[in-house]
């Protein structure tokens, strides 16, 4: 594989580029290979990676981008108003071929729009799915929706799960458990929605489909992939986020209470702050867009240095398994083929998929 | 209030009456004003309770019934086939004013549907809703519904945030602030449901509406009340649990790891009990049933003794606090003074409410 290059919108994000130009230094630093493209303000960008000492210029660019997409903003109003936003602009450098991945900590709404339009669907695809992996007991699942549909038919839910399978594969797990979540196991149970998105996953080829899984399931690491609509997907992964705090928060009242409880606590600290490293947020940041012709990674629009930084060896790590390549190709052999009605009016047109 | 008489299905659960008869016993020696009716098939139950000495049996009654409803099976199927369940005697009792509440640990959608045709809903209810305490920070949030509706109309969620908002109040929080489970805070991010509620819950009178809350803020209690769709409570609660046992699983090994952490933990031992006893789900069980002109507890088919006491509880603190009469008043005031079409073909009827 060439170098990975990675777009970066400077300007998305609740800290914008004052987070995220110092995380991408840091990127750069670590990864003697990367290449990084800061697309934003070229002032502001300039002046923000001035402040750093021994940057390897060589494998920086800075890209101007005119316009800024509000955290607030309608994706239909990015859609029309801004051809020039930092978000587009990085968008395009993916489907020119000057970059292989690109990574927004921007409206998420907007970036889906865009993405769609300017890097367009796999074959097959309705609509792009957002994926992350979570922490389970003794290793991770990856939960898709997480926001991006908040409204899924059966069959954008049966696209996810294979989706979701194939992001699995690459990440070495040769046949991953693939699960729908839902209010119980039995048939009976659920949504329109849910159970007939089972009966599609129970009908697909090669796909080590192993039925509704509820939440508890989740954490226990019943699956490997947990599929669900957006709706659901951003409350369980935002809920998740405060019940770890929650938890964290009335652990340490607990340890404040008494002096003896104090003590234990000090002792206790160390252990206690490699759970909480095992299971911050930070470190599960950046969500996969799934179903593009194309690799974005969002990043919470919250996260900090240390999140940005995840996002940005997620789109690394996307980039050297080609992920966008293998869902087309498995893609092609399970949705296209059992297809027999129109596919879509936005999947035709292709982009320059960088060549790696 | 007379002594509260509590109805219970003592066969269903995942346990049966080997829990439900223990845990019942429990409840009517710490209490001594309260009076259980056990319904289910006698032979058993005398024999379970004969194991147990000392039992008050003038506050103990046992109703015989044939018949037991299946933890998997279909609603319909309990609403016609089996008019001696022990379930639907359960229900009848209260719908005769021979009990305040019943309590079962059955299958959920057979209890909720029998409790509709046996109780009846309140003017202006087209479903109840199932709601439970959630911990928060420093407090608890009212979470509804919890899995009774998994598709629920704008009117709906309305709906549930006005009866949770009387239940707060009942707990004695003056104005509740109520919230809307979403994906976002603004007003453009949601689906129709969430949106459409919004529009209505800001609309009604004497109702702290606070807009939408986001998974995080649920924990950081933000709300008092927090309104979602079943399908997504239902998930958010199960994932919930799962996230804390794990965790607790997560913890535990880290303070085995080597002897340093073994001793640490040790010590730290008490504390960790006293977070896990103040966030374990056995606590928290136990589901009113609100929209219902009676008192229905679900507990949690996987209960075992400690948490069925605590459904047996929670029943006995909704009749105190005579939730069905609190909620038909305001209702009433809120629901069906602002409604023009037709009320439902289900409200009309009244069950014999316990006069207490």
């Amino acid at each position: 594989m060439s170098a990975p290059i990675i777009a970066i919108d400077a300007m998305g994000g609740d800290f914008g580029p004052h987070c995220i130009v110092p995380a991408s230094l840091d990127c750069l630093a670590e990864s003697p290979s990367l290449h990084l493209a800061l697309v934003g303000q070229s002032s502001v960008l300039e002046e923000l990676v001035s402040r750093h000492k021994g940057v390897d210029r060589s494998r920086l660019l800075i890209v101007h981008a005119e316009e800024i997409i509000g955290m607030d903003e309608k994706p239909a109003q990015a859609l029309r108003g801004k051809p020039q936003s930092s978000m587009r602009l990085a968008l395009e450098l993916v489907r020119e071929g000057r970059a292989h991945a690109c990574v927004s900590a921007g409206n998420t709404g907007a970036l889906m729009a865009l993405a769609r339009l300017v890097l367009k669907t796999l074959p097959g695809v309705d609509r792009p799915a957002m994926m992350t992996a979570i922490p389970t007991r003794e290793g991770t699942c990856l939960l898709l929706d997480l926001g991006a549909n908040v409204d899924c038919s059966a069959e954008q839910l049966y696209q996810f799960g294979v989706m979701g399978s194939v992001a699995a594969q690459s990440l070495g797990i040769a046949s991953p458990r693939v699960a729908l979540l839902n209010v119980g196991t039995e048939d009976i149970k659920g949504n329109q929605q849910v159970k007939g998105a089972s009966l599609l996953l129970q009908r697909a080829r090669d796909l080590n489909y192993q039925g509704f899984i509820e939440g508890d399931g989740l954490f226990r690491g019943d699956a490997d992939v947990a599929v669900c609509d957006g709706f659901v997907g951003n409350i369980l992964l935002k809920s998740s986020e405060g019940l770890v705090q929650m938890v964290a928060w009335r652990a340490e009242a607990l340890f404040r209470r008494s002096l003896m409880s104090r003590i234990v606590g000090a002792l206790a600290l160390p252990l206690l702050r490699q759970l909480r490293a095992d299971l911050r947020p930070a470190q599960y940041n950046g969500a996969s867009f799934l179903g593009l012709q194309g690799i974005v990674v969002k990043s919470h629009g919250a996260a900090g240095r240390e999140g940005f930084r995840a996002a940005v060896r997620r789109a690394t790590e996307d980039v050297r398994h080609n992920l966008p390549q293998r869902l087309h190709s498995r893609l092609e052999d399970l949705l296209v083929s059992q297809r027999s009605d129109n596919s879509g009016d936005d999947v035709t047109a292709t982009g320059g998929s960088p060549s790696n």
